[in-house]
């Protein structure tokens, strides 16, 4: 929303209005606004929840998928559609797979990768059999001040900085080797509205770096901006069992279809994590 | 169910009595019957139906499989599950892309093709991230006595039967020129059970003959049967807007895995679905 009204755009968010889930009010809701584009982000995004209860994570991501595209269908004026997938559709690749392109095929391991997956199927046909504007973006690892800390870049930091304060001297971790393709979360909405204004009807983008980082290099350098001496010490309770050794996309796609580069490096996006954190454990 | 009889195979149907829907009330029957296999054909099979209301087309067909698979998952000795998709994921497709092989990719067309590549995909999803052994069917046209006149064979085989007892001349038919792969129902029935037995886990395989044959050759081929003089003509209200020329699988893969082979000629099937009108029409 910020980038959105930073760029002149008139951004109007329904989130905290109507539950896609609910197809009645949501229709009503995308006919009144009347949108020139709809940017569809709301999901179940937790991939461990959906473990518990697949059948609900596809009716809010695939069936809510479904009534976002009939809402902009339902127009009189119909609106391009980004709907946001994920690279977790690409699910169990081989090294020799990377780094990932767009047309390689789905292989979901959670049910969350399975019901974006769905999703993707319903944003494909309402383009070839409605000819309903549908652009598929496939975000890789992204992060950035403001992140939960469900996730690792911020739970780390949230770590290193308690640690300028508390005068802990080990960082905690789970895997170290695991390598991910991480981009700022201010580069990915920039690639989100690029996409929606030149994205090609049908086809899906990767929005990615095209190059991967260890955790354990995500660690060190949250350790050297904090000035710190912090010893990392692996959390066997932290270790994940099914972690793919290394996971990278091309983005060479998304660089055709506009000027996106990315702008923020990987040593800003760390920093101004840090400083989040460290603003919160004064 | 006949097949499964005549092969000796303990068959238990519960579509009379459980709606897959209903999450809870499934898992309870699966586990009762506690059975080695499951086959899961329930859907809602209607690709114009699926036009009108596609959030309930992916509630059943989607959400409905995801259910089986949770049932599945839930027993304590789980079955293996065969779920039925459909040629229809394929949609849109060149001419140069036939005969289909199963690592072509979907291009689903109808909100119905799409909510089965969908369940395809909580299919996949179950076999890479559960170990359920998931084995998908991709059945091409198929036919046979007792499928309902909004298919083309028993819509033709009808009118020719009819017209045996009216003395009517014409025979009037939609688009003549299409191609479709067609299976007689009785080869398709057998290529499940096989599939059931000895299929890959996490594979998909199309269930089809390899050739596919013009409806203008199925209108010709009832009409010799009946040993009529019909005339055919095109009626403008039945001809379709979006029809495929070309629709034929590549059943290779079929081949390898089991001993399947078609074994109904299709002009046997004409000859059944035929005498099935016949027998009505007197």
């Amino acid at each position: 929303m910020r980038h959105l009204a930073e760029c002149g755009d008139e951004a109007v968010g329904i989130d905290d209005e109507v539950d896609i889930t609910d197809a009645g009010t949501l229709r009503e809701k995308v006919a009144d606004v009347s949108p020139d584009a709809i940017c569809h982000l709301a999901a179940l995004a937790s991939v461990g929840a959906s473990w518990s209860d697949p059948a609900e994570t596809y009716r809010v991501n695939t069936v809510g998928t479904v009534n976002v595209l009939s809402a902009a269908l339902g127009c009189p004026r119909r609106p391009r559609v980004l709907m946001i997938s994920s690279s977790e559709v690409y699910g169990r690749v081989a090294p020799g797979d990377l780094p990932l392109r767009e047309d390689h095929p789905f292989a979901p391991v959670s049910p969350y990768a399975a019901s974006k997956a769905a999703a993707e199927m319903a944003g494909l046909q309402a383009w070839l059999g409605s000819g309903l504007e549908v652009v598929r973006a496939r975000p890789f690892n992204h992060t950035g001040p403001g992140q939960r800390t469900d996730f690792v870049v911020p739970a780390l930091a949230r770590q290193v900085a308690g640690a300028q304060v508390s005068g802990e001297r080990v960082l905690r971790t789970g895997n170290l080797d695991p390598r991910r393709d991480i981009c700022d979360v201010r580069d990915v909405v920039r690639a989100y509205r690029l996409l929606l204004l030149s994205g090609r009807p049908g086809e899906a983008y990767n929005v990615c770096r095209g190059e991967s980082v260890s955790i354990r290099e995500l660690a060190e350098g949250l350790i050297r901006l904090a000035g710190g001496e912090l010893v990392i010490e692996v959390d066997p309770d932290r270790v994940r069992p099914v972690d793919l050794p290394d996971m990278r996309g091309d983005p060479s796609k998304l660089y055709e279809a506009t000027s996106w580069r990315p702008e923020v490096t990987l040593e800003t996006t760390l920093r101004d994590v840090l400083a989040h954190w460290e603003s919160l454990s004064v």
